[in-house]
C-alpha cells in the first residue's frame, strides 16, 4: 500500500501520530477533525496515499464512500444536528489543506455560516475524545 | 427503480424535464447545474430516488462516487480551475434544496468565497449548454 513519509495522514494511519479513531477497515480510516467547524466534525480517508479525487483509485473511493455513509449516520444519530454536509477539496483554489484525499463530515447548525475555505480553530481535545466515544457507540 | 412523482430530479431522469446531460449509466446521471456557483458546476445523482446520504443504498452511493470522479476529472481537464470542491447537503441546516440525494461538483476560482448554503443565480443557458459540450469531449 502506497504511503508518503511526509504526509501527516499517512503518519496517522501508521500510528506514528495519534488520532481519535471512529472507524477502520481494510481500505479506510475515519477519525475526528481536531480543528472542528462544528462539534462532531470527522474525516474519512483511504489508507493508501492518494493526493486528491483525481488520483484515488475507484476501489478506494468506493470504500471511502461507504465509510462516509456509515460514520455520517452514526454522527447524525448521536448529535441529531440541524443538517449534515459533506465536503471534499482538491487543489489550492479549494483550500485543500492536507495533500491526502479526505472527505469532511460536517454536522450543521442553523446559522453557522460555514465556508468552503474554513480554517477552523483547534478544539478541546478532551471534549473531542469524549464525543468520539459517544459516536462509536452508534457505529 | 423507486421514483417520486413530485421530485424534480426524478422528472429529469424520466426525461420529463430537460437537462444538459454530461453522463448517464445504469445507476447514475450527471448534468449541469443551471444555477451555477461557478462555470462548470455539475451534479451527480443516483437514478433511484433516495432523499439523502442516510437513505441511499451502498451500491448506488458507490456508483455515484465513481461517476463523480469521472465527471470531475473531465471538468478539471476542460477548465483547469484553481481547485475543485465536492459538496453534498443533508437536511435544512445544510440548506439541502432538492430532496433527492445529489453531489455538487464545483470548480473553484481563487477568491470566489463560495459558501455551503450558497443560493446561486440562474446562469446563461446557452453558455451552460456550450460548456457541457466541451466537458463531454473529455469524458
Amino acid at each position: 500500500m502506497s504511503t508518503d513519509p511526509d504526509c501527516i495522514f499517512c503518519k496517522i494511519i501508521a500510528g506514528q501520530i495519534p488520532c481519535f479513531k471512529l472507524w477502520e477497515d481494510q481500505l479506510t480510516l475515519s477519525f475526528m477533525d481536531i480543528n472542528p467547524g462544528n462539534d462532531g466534525h470527522a474525516l474519512v480517508i483511504p489508507k493508501a496515499h492518494a493526493q486528491n479525487l483525481f488520483d484515488v483509485p475507484d476501489t478506494a473511493l468506493q470504500a471511502v464512500a461507504s465509510t462516509v455513509k456509515r460514520v455520517a449516520t452514526a454522527i447524525n444519530t448521536t448529535l441529531a444536528p440541524d443538517g449534515l454536509s459533506l465536503m471534499q477539496a482538491n487543489g489550492p483554489g479549494a483550500a485543500q489543506s492536507v495533500q491526502h484525499f479526505h472527505v469532511h463530515i460536517l454536522p450543521r447548525v442553523h446559522g453557522d455560516n460555514l465556508t468552503f475555505n474554513g480554517l477552523y480553530s483547534p478544539g478541546n481535545l478532551e471534549a473531542i475524545g469524549a464525543l468520539a466515544e459517544r459516536i462509536k457507540t452508534n457505529l
